[in-house]
């Protein structure tokens, strides 16, 4: 249970906030590469942090990122043209480059040097593993590049999709770190998704409801642990690490590709559900791929044209009683993702934190606010950069393992929490 | 004409407000019993006096309305497993009763006792003459049952059914106590409609235009007697009872069914109108209960699979003024049902009036509200408990009758203003 | 730039807003002719400057506006029956003729004379030129009829049509006193549009991007000139005139029809989109109106049963990437009317002005802007009458001229400014 005030800093990050400050000190991914691909293409409206923006690539291939709406008397740029070197606006062709700096005025003298006392805010953007990512925050706190494994391994081995999803990022995220709720919402799903199933591990999963839950700092984040019963005096661990800000990775299961995600706002009251599938070693096959593109494991269908979710709140997610009453369905919503974004779409464009009973399996969510809350004030208060933005923080892995009643995870699964190229993940 | 202050005190019925309050003593129309027939069913959100709840029959066949939320994390129970005993929410397995007991936490040990301190809200049902009726108030308030008598006599000589309605439920009730448009807006449905016309009564309605109105107290709430000229010196009375805070009668037509209408609050901005059809001394013929089903007389055609009339603000009420011109329709919209909503609803969400200007006619409707912030401040300021609480308050009878002009009709017609079992109504 | 305050006054036209006031001392158009042909047809909702109104032509052909909601209890008279002399409410039978006296309350005795004291509030209608036009102002301080030339040449030189543009009416107002974007946003259409293309005067216009404005002061509001290059040390001049508060006229092109608009408030975030196509000296011809008819030139095609345009912000007005690309268009919108709409919606419900840049080409902008302020304190602050609202400020002609370079426009196009029935006007 929260506080209201710490409820309102934990979920507003519009311009200003601290907990927006904070998400100003990441690189965040902003589009999908394929969203910008090609040189001179259709620019693209982009709304994160509460901040309308544009994002092109222009006829040079260079990826601009700049406020969306034309300095001169502010028509939206994405009417403009993506010409040569920059994006005119269609008005009067006012003209700006990628870094938001306007190379053309067309009515004032060019040798009045007008136009270089204009410039439209702009973001540093980097393309890196099929996702086109964004720093809005000062320019000389700017972090290294992006360093998780999944962005970093061959193309090959990697695929990404995001979602629109219609609530606030923080109970988005706390889905992503709540390993408890695997035992029943996807219960299902674990009998018969393609990118699931046929996991030994799966088994634990669908004997144990009370996992106990370990909460281990990480230098980044956190690495959230929660063990189940297992033969031979043995307990089956899935850990599943948290990086600050919003990343989140789901602990594997036999060989399928290795999941995870990024909750990055939109504004309060909606948030990309960034998901992706890498495999550490191998290729993607065809099959896994297909099955992706499908829909299938934590990617959805969308409405045509969209990166909404065919099943939303305006269908009630397509809702299926007789499966649910089957059981082939726990809840009646196909998919695991709209599993997920549904139930933590109910809660509210807010959800509202002072009114929820907060138990044992829930010490991965109270951990993660605690340590967003105190970076966000050490930030606003101190000046503090907050941990998770150098490479180390962000080569983590999730883990799934057996281990004696004895070991301490942190101890057992060292090694297997650290993300490192070529070497086999941990998994079962 | 209203001060503003007494329009608020009448149109706001949230929790703590004085209106709220007053509907919070009585049991209120929630449900047709079709939406929660079968054991272990789909569960029904529902809304009234702006609280969001949860209906559901367990698998034992008991009903229960309980918040829509889970106590854990704030998960809609809407998309709860309805399972042995009580509804399951699908995140983590929390399961409550009929009554809002949280009866497992799986996650805790069973030992802990932990689930038995998590308790909902809830308010008890009572199932009666295929509605499911609510009572939202403290407990120790709590009336006896419902004893109206539509609901009291035997299923087949019954029909109800439910609309929304997009506006306060206050306009809604003013049109069902207000007998003088019926002569205008209703007069093209008096000779046509299946469950009006033909009676001898419609007569004096379409000929005198200028009915005169006397209000008569009753325990419960008001008799609004309409009388309107007739032969031999005599007056046609039309008396339409009202039961404290929103039950209304319409005076019967020949042998036709008798019918009324609850105006149940959603919302300050919109009401369920309960539309009910019953004769006390005879079954419903089976071409009744069709038109009724095909939403002639009170009742409405919906949208496919809502209960949102397909006549609705969005198509401008499908209006005809061919119709209209033609005088088929007096208003051009169909239906009698619908052409109550329609003006209704034009009055806008909340009717302001401040601005109105009352007539003589309007006697019911001045009465009505006289009486509702009378009971309201008597129970906000002094705990009065309301009138109209008791069985014999609500065993009232519409009454259509023609009487001596200098017989008051409280008196010619006291007897069969009173509902008795087996009693033949008094019609016209 | 402007202050935020000045930004407010400009743009909020309410009652009793400064704005609004000066708004209520014009003439305005209310409706096309069509909307109200049929004497005794069905009445038509209306809203202007905040107030929503009720026009109808009563059975005996008088056109009457009044408040959209009856005295009584407040129902839309839309719903009302346009019967003998007046429109009846449906609800209780309230009549109203077409100045808003209420002429017959059935439920009241006729020798009460109690209608005689309810009058809904009404304005004045004119018909002019296809156009219905109304005076919200004083009743004293009424101005003189209409005199813009397209309403009062012959019928069959002119055709007017209006949509709704989904912002506020002053980005609106400030597109068509705009001439330096027609140089880019409507470029292609110049070499397409049926209704533009193929006049000497546009090549002009696609050669010179940076004209120079002179701006003069009319005695009803503002010449804007905006000067090209043309050949022989001479300037091609395109004069747009501004009429107080919203008239403006567009720069003829070759033997074409002359257009125009006025952009009429509806609330503070839409206004009405009106255009005038009319020949001062010849009949239109049918290819042209059929042209007009078909959404060429400054008319649109319209969402079927609606002025609601097909191309919409909820479409993104149907735009073409690949027509954009190849230039063929230029915003990739089509038409001129959709290309202006599209870019003035796009800069939000009202535009921020507080973060504007301007340039010497928004000198007609600038200039508009301060004349519409002055006038709206003098008349606010000491109660002066705005200019603009006698015949001969609203006489007036937008002008396509070749000048010496030497001679002032004021001056070389003094008479062709000036409209006269019969008089050919300036064009090339």
């Amino acid at each position: 249970m929260l506080k209201k005030q710490d409820n309102d800093l934990l979920t507003q990050t519009g311009p200003g906030t601290p907990m927006g400050e904070l998400f100003r000190r990441f690189w965040l991914p902003a589009l999908l590469s394929e969203e910008v691909a090609e040189a001179g293409g259709a620019p693209v409206r982009l709304q994160l942090l509460s901040e309308r923006m544009l994002a092109f690539r222009d006829s040079n291939g260079k990826l601009g990122l700049i406020d969306e709406f034309c300095a001169h008397r502010g028509v939206s740029l994405w009417f403009g043209r993506n010409e040569e070197g920059g994006i005119r606006c269609p008005y009067h062709g006012w003209k700006y480059d990628v870094q938001g700096q306007c190379i053309d005025v067309p009515s004032e003298p060019a040798e009045s040097g007008y136009c270089n006392k204009i410039k439209l805010k702009s973001y540093p953007l980097v393309e890196q593993g099929g996702v086109v990512w964004v720093y809005m925050g000062p320019p000389e706190q700017q972090p290294p590049l992006p360093a998780y494994e999944f962005s970093t391994v061959p193309a090959s081995q990697s695929f990404m999709t995001k979602r629109l999803q219609e609530c606030n990022w923080l109970q988005a995220l706390e889905g992503g770190v709540d390993s408890s709720h695997v035992s029943f919402l996807h219960r299902g799903a674990l009998n018969s998704d393609p990118l699931f199933k046929g996991a030994r591990g799966n088994q634990y999963n669908l004997n144990d409801f009370s996992p106990v839950f370990e909460v281990v700092e990480a230098t980044g984040g956190l690495y959230i642990g929660a063990r189940r019963n297992a033969e031979d005096d043995q307990y089956y661990w899935r850990i599943t690490p948290w990086v600050m800000p919003c990343f989140t990775m789901v602990p594997p299961r036999g060989d399928h590709p290795v999941h995870g995600h990024f909750w990055v706002p939109i504004d309060d009251e909606n948030c990309w559900a960034w998901s992706f599938d890498y495999h550490p070693t191998r290729e993607l096959t065809t099959a896994e791929v297909d099955a992706m593109k499908a829909g299938n494991g934590i990617h959805v269908r969308y409405v045509p044209g969209t990166y909404r979710p065919l099943q939303n709140k305006e269908n009630d997610y397509l809702i299926d009683r007789a499966a649910q009453k089957a059981g082939t369905s726990y809840s009646g919503v196909e998919g695991i993702g709209m599993q997920d974004a549904s139930l933590q779409e109910s809660m509210g464009p807010i959800q509202d934190r002072t009114r929820e009973n907060l138990v044992s399996t829930d010490n991965g969510i109270i951990m993660v606010r605690h340590r967003l809350m105190k970076a966000a004030r050490a930030l606003a208060e101190k000046g503090v950069q907050p941990p998770g933005r150098d490479p180390q923080s962000q080569q983590v892995r999730s883990v799934a393992i057996v281990l004696r009643r004895d070991l301490p995870f942190k101890e057992g699964a060292k090694d297997a929490l650290h993300a490192e190229a070529g070497k086999a993940h941990t998994t079962i």
